[in-house]
This record gives structure tokens, C-alpha cells and sequence, in this order.
């Protein structure tokens, strides 16, 4: 039998799994020194919490988890008299696999209620799972990585995500744009150009606005039956780019004001700390999603072309649909399988991440096999990785390891070098080599480390 | 909808995320000092990689995941017509849920065998899912923790695993008593007491020897068809503790004597190695796995009685059904779920694993709220957590919010403060407060959280 995975799923070899997790410390370390606490909820949930919250695109993209035992004893008969897929499910699967972390943390948030302390700001890195047909940069299972503040309507959250962002990107040694808006800007230009009950149609073809341009945008508005006035209203309030110009053109639109004073406020917060990336108020930052109300993110590389890397905004009823309404939250959402590609492409990730040891021991026969098993423990007591070729084989064939491997030094290890207690460093990428004390060695090898 | 989770899984709050990886960071740092580097492999695999790898009664437990799409369009009619579930699930469901990370090691180390290093030494921390009945600390969806060293016969590995397992355990501040024994040497004691073709039945009462007592063992052996003179022998000879007397007892069986040198190679490794932990050699550990060959491990609590917490040992074909045979393996497995239990019940979690921040910032007024954040990210860039609560609201209720999160200290600020540039800073389990300018706050509480 020929071994395969899943498609759309994949292995991580150590070299991976060392570059995903800098990317993951990178932004739990930052995500730490802001007060968010780690969060995990299960792989499983029930379909019930799932089911119905993703659109009904989202429900064919749902892996169900088929309930064990004799399923079929339980199965709906209707529906397996029809050959009814869709309506058998229910009856033979009462779990799914999680789709994203939003949903779960929703669900999180309203079982744990009593035991949380409000506002409850919390992080999760976590896998996730969607049918979708896989292709170059999509997978079915994949990382999301979420932050939320959620029971306060302060706006310090807003700020300290820029800060955040920007803070990791930095980090990350990643040039970035970060767009900010706000819906209730959105709303308040729906209602000036005399679209309000269009709104969603008109959000929708804004968001393509930079892939599409503004010609092809007001295509689509009028086939969608906006009025020639309509669109010209639309077409002037968004190339409106200044807060203050802003202001005046949404002036009367109560929403529309609130809206802009609610990202003065984000920015008078960020008034006198130093971004290292570029943020920019963008009125056409749309969001996809339905429920954000307040202010909207997103995050573009400066570098690739690679598209949104990030996203998030405020939310004002995440948690109703689990009985608990009213609880506003703010959060974003890092596209880290994406800033994993990104870093890839540019060559940005560290050379010092590489999980390996720092040094093999090679020995030449059975008496020196012993003994370098011996000084292993002395230097991984001084937290040195290392490690020993299993055999006191050939030296050339322990020396092609050793190059396959990568490892920085070897040390040889013989009858000559245990009498003499001086043993043989080699620097694999120099070539340099010295004869040395164990101590000596030691003092050599964390030296090396430090730099 | 009041929201749930399935049966058998659980969510983690900060606290239960903070102490699970605290364990799972130990045994990291020490894995990797020894050279074992991280691999991930995906959650879903085909069943045809899981179906048979684990008896009749592991396909039982494995969760399948249904194809999506019209699944019942492919669905075998003979099975649908005869409503049998065991066998329609072949024709409706290609994935299933990792049951082991043993399985999946084995996989990934045959398909990516080509850019591999041999021998490999790899850890493997990850969830995996049986849809066993849940009960008090047996889940559905539960953590496993997984070395091994593939590619090599070496003796080194047993050894390195005993000092893992002893430096592991002394890290938690646990005391445990670690068991050796050979499967060669269990072969041996079969062919002596002239009961090989009946190794397995042997083995398997062994196994129970420690729950039930002789008198029990020998009472299976009976109704299993061992006759009264290979009870007696099989008594005699597992009664035998010491090495040099059980040499003398197994002298003739080649695989016998072979097993008693493995384990002597393995304590001479060992020789000079200060162990902390008691290591012990016991004939009468079988562990019940058919695939182990050579040494075997187990690991006991010596301060609670939770069963095995570590089990392993060395196997000489487990990648041969994927089409990579005479690979041989050594590896230990550590019960996390277990040791998690084991630490709470005796209060070995250390105080500082809490996640939690160092320093909440208490406003009074809107224009102090403002500077407040302000001052989070001097203190945040001096690596120490800050929160700010939201709202400059009563300070009766920011205090109850502040002793709700567990803070160690608040920073007091209002017009005054601003104005002086002097803080209240308070130590919460204390109650005293000291009056400082932010840079004394900051060495205040960096010498604090040295501590």
C-alpha cells in the first residue's frame, strides 16, 4: 500500500513546523504584552452550533463527523428512501469539524459567561476546516489565528489592534498597509447618496473597488437598478478621502458622524505613538461580513501581491444567536497561512529558526562510542543540543550525515582524543577545526550560539 | 439555542491553556536539547491509512468524516438496502479522525522518506480523537505527546530515553518509578517454561500481574490450557529479579540472553549518569502492544495511584505495512492528560504559570484615560503586560475588576497624577502603595516580575 495524506491537508516536516511556530510566537508574545490570554476549543463541535452560521455556502463546506456505531438504525427513512444527501445528515452526524474560531469563540464566551471577567480579551491559534476545492495557497485544514476583545464598547481596542498589527508585521519584517474604516460610514454615505435600503448591494461593489476600478463598479451598480443620481452621489462621497472633508459631506447623518468620530477617536489614541507601518482611513474598505458595526480592518502586504493578510472589525451581537445579545467585541483575524507564504516568497524567515542540533558527536569505535555517549549529558546540561551518530560506523558515512543534517560543529571522538582528553571541534561551514578540552569546547559552542 | 460542546471534548480557559503548556513546553525544551525536532501531521486522514492499524475494536472507535457533496450518490446500494452501516461507511466516508500519532508517524516517515535524515529523531505533540464512552479523565478528543528514533538499532536511544523520562518528571517535580524490561527476555522466559506457541496468552496475564496477584495470573494461565508444570516454570522464572540470576536462568534461549544484553547495554550507557528518578528492571512489565521487539518502558506516579503515565518501547516494523520494511524504531509516548491530573491533584502547577497580566491601569476621568494608554506602551515596550480598563468608569468597579483577574498591581491615575507625574502604584496582595514617577514603576515592576 502506498501511504497519502488527505488533499488539501499537509505534513509539516520539523523546518516547517520551526517556521510556523516563529510565526505564532511572534504574535503570542505581542498578543501577551497587550493582556490577551490563550483560549482552545474542541476540534468537534456539534453541527447544531455550526450549522447555519456560515450562509448556506458555508453549510456544503462543513465536514460532518458520521455518529459511530449503527447509524443508519437512527438514519431519517424519508431521506434515505429519497437518496436525500442533504436531509440525511442531520439524522446520521451530530458533529462537525470547526470552521473558523469566530463561532466557537462566540459559543466559548456564552458557556463560560459566569466563570470570565468582562471585557475578556482572548487569543486562539487553532486549525480549521472547510471542503473547499483546494488549490495553490488553500488548504481544507489550516491555521487561523484570532483576537478578541469582546463585553466593551471602548474604543482603546481599536487602537491597540493598529498597535498590535503593527508591532508584528514589524517584528515580522514585513512592509504593510493597515486600512482603517468604519460601517457606520459606510451607512452614513448610504443614506446621503439616498441608498440606504441598498446598502448591502452597495458595500458589495465597493469592496471590489480596488480589483475592478471604478468603472466596472458603477456597472454593476446600475445593473443592480441604482439611479444615474445614485451613483454619481456614490461615486462623489468615496472619493472623499480626508476626515475633516468627510465630516462636512456626512454632515446630518447621524450615524455618518458618529461613524467618523469614532475612527478620530482611534486616531487620537494613536496620537503621539510611532507607527512603523503605514495606516491609512480608507472609506472603501467594505469588509465582506455582516456583522461588523463599528470600525473595519484589513491589513495589505506592501511587498507581494498577495492580497488581504488580515481582517477584523467591530461586532455588536456575536453572541445573541447563543442567547446572550447586546455584547459588543472588536477583533482581527491574522491570515498567518498566507504571512507564512509571504515570508517564504521574500526569504524573511531567520536563519537562526532552523529547529537542529548544535553539534554531533562522532565516534570512531566502541570504547569512544561509550565515552561520547557520556559527554552528551554534559553538554545538554548546559542546555547545548546534541547528539551522538548512533554507530561508531565509517567517519565518512557518519560526515555525510553530518553535511545532510546541517549541523553547525562536530566533534571527533578516538582512542587518541578520550587519553588525551583533548577532543577535535570542527566548524562544518569554515572548515576551521581545534583540539580542545570538554570545557573548552563548551564555552566555544555557546559563544557560537549567542551570536 | 443554549450552546454546548460533544461529549468527551472540553474548552480550555487561560488557566487550563497556561498548565497544559507548561507540561508540553518541558518535555519540548528537553526533546529538543536531545535532538528530537517536531513534526505535524494533519488531523484528518483516509481511512485507508487508519482502518485495521488498530484491531477490530480500534475501527470501532476511529471517527469517520462523511465525503461532502451528494454522498449518497456513491453510497454502495447492497449496504444502503440492507442497512449496514459497518458496511456502508467505506463508500461514504474516505477520511477519518487520527486515533494515534503512532499510525500517522509511520506514514509520514515512508512517504517522505527521500528527504528525511536516518536515523530521525522526531517529537510529535498533538490532539487525537476515540469515540470511547467519556468518563472521568477519558475524553473523546484528548492530547498525545510522541518520540521516537527511527532508522537504527542503537542502544543509545533506550538509554536516552530513561534520561528524558528521569529529567522530564524531575522538571514537573514529580516522583515516578521507571520501568525496564525486553520483550526478548519475555520470548526467553516463554521458550524456557516451553510455552512459546502460547507467548501471547503469557504475556497478556503478565500484563495483569500487578492489578490481580499471582494467585489470579495463575488461575487464567489454568483456564487458558497451561499445564500445571509451566505455571510452575513460568512462577519460578519470573520470580527471578536480578540480572545476573535471570542470565543464569534464560542460559541456552539465544533471544533470551539477547535481551538481558540489551538491557545491560543500556545500564552501561546509563553507568555514571546520576539518575533522580528510580529506574528498575522488571520482567513481569509486558506492555500490550504486539508491535514492541525489543526494550520496553513504562512510567508510574509514585505519589498518586493514576496507573501507567508513560509507555514504549522498541519496535522492528511498524513502517512495513506502508512499504518500508526492517525499519527499526524506538519511542515512549507521555500520558499529558494524565500527568495534567496528576499535577493538579497534588498542586504542582508553579503559581507563575499563570497567564495573567502584570499591571492593570485604573483611570478616573476621561482626559486621565486618554494618558493612560498612553503609558501602556512604554510599559508594554518594557516586555511587562499592561491593561488599561476600558472606560474611566466608578473606581469601586475597576477595583473589582482588578481583584477578579488576580492582578499582582494597579496603577492608580487621575488629574492630580497627571499633573505631578507621580502614580499610585498598589500591590494587590499586599495593599501597600507607593507614590513613583512611570520610569520607577517600570524597575518596580521588572524587579517584581524577576522574582
Amino acid at each position: 500500500m502506498k501511504p497519502s495524506i488527505p488533499k488539501g491537508t499537509r505534513d509539516f516536516t520539523p523546518i516547517e513546523v520551526a517556521r510556523r511556530q516563529y510565526i505564532f510566537s511572534t504574535i503570542k508574545d505581542i498578543f501577551e504584552r497587550f493582556g490577551f490570554q490563550p483560549i482552545e476549543t474542541p476540534v468537534m463541535e456539534n453541527l447544531s452550533t455550526l450549522t447555519g452560521k456560515y450562509g448556506e455556502e458555508g453549510d456544503k463546506l462543513l465536514f460532518k463527523v458520521l455518529n459511530n456505531g449503527d447509524f443508519l438504525a437512527k438514519a431519517d427513512p424519508a431521506a434515505l428512501a429519497a437518496k436525500d444527501s442533504n436531509g440525511l445528515v442531520r439524522s446520521i452526524a451530530r458533529r462537525g469539524l470547526r470552521y473558523d474560531l469566530t463561532v466557537p469563540f462566540a459559543r466559548f464566551v456564552v458557556m463560560h459567561r459566569n466563570e470570565l471577567n468582562f471585557p475578556f480579551k482572548r487569543y486562539q491559534i487553532q486549525p480549521v476546516w472547510r471542503a473547499d476545492r483546494p488549490q495553490k495557497g488553500r488548504y481544507q485544514e489550516f491555521y487561523q489565528c484570532d483576537v478578541d476583545a469582546i463585553g466593551s464598547r471602548s474604543l482603546i481596542y481599536e487602537a491597540e489592534y493598529v498597535q498590535i498589527i503593527d508591532q508584528v508585521f514589524t517584528k515580522l519584517d514585513l512592509s504593510v498597509k493597515i486600512l482603517i474604516n468604519n460601517r457606520k460610514i459606510l451607512t452614513g454615505i448610504a443614506e446621503k447618496a439616498a441608498v440606504l435600503e441598498k446598502m448591502t448591494d452597495m458595500t458589495v461593489a465597493i469592496d471590489k473597488l480596488q480589483k475592478i476600478g471604478w468603472d466596472e463598479v458603477n456597472a454593476i451598480l446600475e445593473r443592480q437598478g441604482f439611479s444615474p443620481e445614485s451613483i454619481d452621489a456614490i461615486n462623489a462621497l468615496f472619493q472623499v478621502t480626508s476626515l475633516d472633508e468627510l465630516e462636512n459631506a456626512l454632515a446630518g447623518s447621524e450615524v455618518g458622524e458618529q461613524g467618523i468620530q469614532e475612527v478620530r477617536q482611534v486616531f487620537s489614541y494613536l496620537d503621539g505613538y510611532h507607527l512603523k507601518q503605514e495606516l491609512k482611513f480608507d472609506t472603501t474598505l467594505a469588509r465582506g461580513l455582516d456583522y461588523y458595526t463599528g470600525c473595519i480592518f484589513e491589513v495589505q502586504s506592501l511587498e507581494t501581491k498577495m492580497g488581504s493578510i488580515l481582517g477584523g472589525g467591530r461586532y455588536d451581537d456575536l453572541t445573541g444567536v447563543f442567547g446572550m445579545p447586546d455584547t459588543s467585541g472588536v477583533g482581527i483575524s491574522f491570515g498567518v497561512e498566507r504571512i507564512y507564504d509571504i515570508l517564504m516568497e521574500l526569504d524573511r524567515f531567520p536563519d537562526s529558526n532552523v529547529a537542529n542540533v548544535d553539534v554531533l558527536l562522532i565516534a570512531f569505535d566502541a570504547s569512544s562510542h561509550l565515552a561520547a555517549f557520556k559527554m552528551l549529558s554534559a553538554l545538554r546540561s548546559q542546555h547545548i543540543k546534541a547528539d551522538l551518530y548512533p554507530e561508531p560506523t565509517k567517519m565518512k558515512k557518519q560526515m555525510r550525515y553530518a553535511d545532510n543534517i546541517s549541523v553547525p560543529f562536530v566533534i571527533l571522538i578516538g582512542s587518541e582524543e578520550l587519553e588525551s582528553e583533548a577532543y577535535t571541534l570542527k566548524d562544518m561551514r569554515s572548515g576551521q577545526q581545534w583540539s580542545l578540552s570538554l570545557t573548552s569546547i563548551i564555552d566555544k559552542l555557546q559563544s557560537a550560539g549567542e551570536q
